[in-house]
């Protein structure tokens, strides 16, 4: 007998050979008929594994990330078989799943699969896959595993097999179809109901621009077919959403070639934009006593030597910046912190002083490869909404909890209200990775949690993912499409205070060393309103939003009570625009409709008239004939249901 | 007989061989005895150079700056005698007039000057002056120039006269000294009534650090000893205002040798009254039609090519930005206007657009030299409140104009009140040197002085001043140490509009270039805070000052009310700060003085007794027992009588 321990720490009795899908059977009948893999002692088994000694079983369904993946990888060996049976004679090479699907790269030769093949491939796909074939893992000699795969004449797969040591290689069976791999299954080809592919591209082999271009075709699948209709919706949607159309349209920001890519260019209304997003968390962050500051892009070498940003980002960043007399070597900032380490250097500080909250805007630069590069999510220059809080190990606590406030603050006034918390804390069996006393490390990560659970924070805590330097804490917030975004790290540093020697003189009239959290709620500028841009579709709240009202004069006519109008409405802060072309007012409203204007106003005889306006809100809906007061009454109420000050 | 023509355009005859003191005393024998120098066919003469041509002759006194400049270069003759007198056997080598004064470098062998051999010095001058001795030049071959300067064993001399063309080679003698001299003195010695020493220094001969170190005096002069007590105290009160100091007293930046040199870290106080600044000028900029972008601090080394940027700052300047792979170059921006052409090339545009007024507080970085850094006034990273404005032709009038009232408001709202505009326009004599039209020209240097005379500027036109590519105006503005500032170029481009392929599609449907303005009201941030703190002793004006009032309790029992007084002006939006330190209210005062704080409201018994406050405002005048209202009410009136709105 062994015994098997689940997660939930019960500890059952099996006869040796027992399989994870008799483990699950002996849970309940449903539920065994849902895991499709499982984890045994952290390594990933396949569900009919005989088991052989005592250990831990994790069991996955389609609702685990695991259960996916497994999905997901033992679709790309169907959709591998369908490939060779449409295409003989081609050469497969690597069929990973990803994060949300599978690819497989194969050599087809001469030939070419476009987009116009997908449905083929799919029907042969779900074909096989109906066929209801077991995933049989099966294990191989080095010597066997290279025979076949050079009577193939299959160089990667040999490539692949001269790599690996004699007595841990494997091949999958199903149907007629082998292939090299590592395992990870689900139990048979039959719960894949949905199969599509999504996309072709190149794909060099090894990722070695001088080796073989290969085709790598894109695919996901789902247990029901329901499940990929509504995967291809929310594509479409992100398509829709996606933040670089939207950008361009809305004329918020673009990119010049001359300037270079990465490097983004914010228009009037993205600027406008970005400023209120700036003004709205500085308000916050002035209530919250936290104090501005400005540093320059640029710091001598050396400084991030000290900071050790410099052995972080060196190589692969921008490289040194060199002067006339080459005797000076500087750098364009990476991070703000060692810059703040500098300010807070200015003077010798007393516990009395502390904390100190630096906060800065800070535009940062980081080079990435051009083909790494997504409109603003991945550039080389981007904005910090950046602080440092300074303070001793016993405020640790308070200011934790002030910051997680400010991080909920802006997350609500945003819109979004679907989020969790990571904790990040140490390793309890490597205690000599991390920095800093013990004690500190308590006091950090119990701040942490304690503040994470007094503020009714949905978290997990992760043991060993802190940092080196100090534990933290992420949001991870869910999109309107559902998908995840880390956001608003809050980090604590016991590193950097130590690196650049800050000081403060204690109530015992010591020297002691502050601690540091690094904090940033929108994390950076470009990409939390990339983020917000996907999010609402570029329906930004009202408050936000470029043009909250444009004024359509059905005619010149209007335009006097037009303008009359325009000024009442400024008068009462709100953003509004003349739209005051001499065009039809149907073609104005589809022109508004497209910039998302929030709300329309139709002027003509009766609404001069009667001393009203009419309203339209985008989308279509029809607020009829009211007063400019109770117009602006309403916008401003609007605005004030969702943006409460801190 | 010869035909002088004198500046206001009258034309006299004189007999061939008079000298400008003979032109001098026959317009008046009391503007004689003020002449010191003159020009003479633009060359500079002496005032007994014999005249032998026709020729327009201008005459100077110590009013203009040219006679300044002749007063010290004879000054500096008089030093030099001096010093030979008194340390026999030196060398001289140069020593010319400079802006305040003039210097004469010496090698002194093994021997040395300090400050405190000023005053023996200074002596020894004014008892050579007082000798009443002309200043006479005399021509000298090449060969007993060498002579002299060769027997007194003067290398330095020898070197500067074998650079000379022979026949064009004189010395000027006065007493018992002579120096080798292109000429330029004042009459005589006694005009020179007070001499002073202000410091000494090491230089290089010729500047370069592998020669010889000589000894460089600084000295000044004056006709009068009552405008020497007065300039030395002016460089008192400079040296009190120099904003280097005050900036570290009132905390608003410092320097990091780590960050490096010339890189100003904005401080807390600095950094709010920057943003102050900033959105003050932002404000009336909406106003005035203006929106705001946002660029990177770098772009791609062929931008700058584009915009000619390269050509001029990069050899000397930071160095390209390499990157891993080697096949991008990046540079630091060292201007804003190619980012900007972009932003304007982001899309098509009509004649209907314009003009498009794009501005940003965009930082810039140029490389100095070390020695050359000066606290904010020669940085190496610095803010400039650029804007640059796309209009057509016809357009440039009104733009020109928008622009000067807006610099007008600048000045009016910062307590500049005494300033004047120099227009540079084209030398009509070389009109290859610039590029566009004459047309065009003629239209932007018409725009220019219009508008400056319908604004009331006081101007001067400056011929040939104009750069290749435009007309510009300049403010030259005095501050209240009597110093002049250049601030607020509005300059008007052809150039990059060309280099940038800039169009817009015309009333006719074809395409033209549209006209640049670049124009900056600060010039830089940086600079214009150093301005201002020395303008103002740190004594800001009270919209701008860091805090406006300190609320000073005579001890902890009116804690509470000291509080309540606190919330009550900052809801009235009054920056106001509560100092409860357990301090004497002496001390308090002392500090808050040192600070610059406009004004103190002392608590007490009786004050809290009456709900009154006690208010004494900085410098020291008590305004006695007022209420809280009255208080705001009398802040609010004093900052809208300098701020008004744009």
């Amino acid at each position: 007998m062994i015994k098997i321990t689940l997660p939930d720490g019960t500890l059952k009795e099996f006869s040796e050979g027992s399989t994870p899908m008799d483990v699950a059977k002996s849970i309940s009948e449903g539920f065994a008929r849902n895991v499709i893999s499982a984890k045994f002692n952290d390594t990933t088994v396949e569900t009919v594994t005989p088991l052989t000694e005592d250990g831990s079983l994790v069991l996955y369904t389609w609702n685990d990330t695991e259960g996916k993946q497994a999905f997901w990888h033992s679709s790309s060996h169907i959709v591998a078989q369908a490939i060779e049976q449409l295409y003989p004679g081609v050469k497969l090479t690597i069929g990973p799943s990803i994060e949300n699907g599978f690819y497989y790269d194969i050599d087809l030769g001469d030939r070419s699969i476009s987009d116009k093949d997908f449905p083929t491939i799919e029907k042969k796909a779900i074909e096989i896959a109906r066929g209801k074939h077991d995933f049989k893992m099966r294990a191989v000699t080095k010597a066997e595993a290279l025979s076949l795969y050079k009577e193939q004449g299959n160089e990667y797969k040999v490539e692949l097999i001269e790599n690996l040591e004699d007595g841990t290689i494997t091949f999958c069976d199903h149907d007629t179809f082998t292939d090299l791999c590592r395992g990870g299954h689900i139990p048979n080809t039959g719960i894949v109901k949905a199969i599509k592919i999504l996309s072709v591209a190149g794909a060099y082999w090894r990722g070695d621009e001088n080796k073989t271009q290969l085709t790598r075709l894109y695919g996901i699948s789902f247990p029901k077919q329901k499940e990929l209709t509504e995967y291809l919706e929310l594509l479409e949607q992100a398509k829709q959403r996606d933040h670089r159309k939207l950008g361009k349209e809305l004329e918020l920001f673009t990119f010049s070639q001359k300037v270079g890519a990465g490097l983004p260019l914010w228009l009037p209304k993205g600027a406008a934009l970005r400023e209120r997003l700036e003004n709205f968390l500085k308000k916050a962050q002035k209530k919250a006593g936290y104090e501005m500051v400005v540093t320059p892009h640029i710091g001598q070498k050396e400084l991030y030597v000290t900071s050790g940003h410099y052995a972080k980002y060196g190589e692969d960043s921008f490289q040194p910046i060199k002067t006339p007399k080459m005797d000076e070597e500087f750098l364009l900032k990476p991070m703000n912190c060692p810059h703040h380490c500098e300010v807070y250097n200015f003077k010798p500080h007393s516990y009395k002083d502390l904390p100190k909250r630096f906060a800065e805007f800070g535009t940062v630069y980081r080079y990435e490869q051009s083909g790494e590069l997504h409109g603003l999510t991945r550039v080389r220059g981007f904005t910090q909404d950046d602080a440092h809080i300074f303070c001793t190990p016993d405020q640790l606590d308070e200011e934790f909890r002030n910051v997680i406030d400010l991080s909920l603050y802006v997350l609500n006034s945003l819109g979004f209200d679907n989020f969790k918390a990571q904790v990040s804390v140490r390793d309890l069996n490597t205690p000599d990775k991390y920095i800093g006393s013990v004690e500190n490390w308590e006091k950090a990560e119990n701040a942490i949690i304690n503040a994470a659970k007094e503020k009714g924070l949905d978290y997990v805590i992760e043991s060993g993912e802190a940092a080196f330097y100090g534990p933290k804490l992420d949001f991870m917030v869910k999109d309107a499409l559902g998908r995840n975004w880390q956001l608003g790290t809050i980090q604590v540093d016991y590193n950097l205070p130590e690196r650049f020697d800050l000081t403060y003189k204690g109530s015992d009239n010591e020297s002691h060393r502050p601690v540091m959290i690094h904090r940033a709620p929108f994390g950076s500028m470009e990409r939390f309103i990339a983020l917000l841009l996907e999010h609402t579709g570029g329906n930004f709240p009202l408050w936000l939003t470029p043009e909250q009202v444009i004024i359509l004069p059905v005619s010149e006519k209007y335009e006097k009570y037009a303008k009359k109008v325009l000024n009442s409405l400024e008068n009462n802060e709100i953003r509004a625009l003349l739209d005051n072309r001499n065009e039809t007012v149907g073609k104005k409203i589809r022109e508004a409709e497209m910039n998302k204007i929030p709300f329309m106003i139709i002027i003509g005889e009766n609404e001069e008239a009667t001393n009203t306006i009419s309203v339209r809100k985008h989308g279509g809906d029809d607020l009829g004939s009211i007063s400019i007061k109770d117009f602006s009454d309403l916008v401003t109420s609007e605005i004030n249901s969702t943006l409460k000050s801190f």
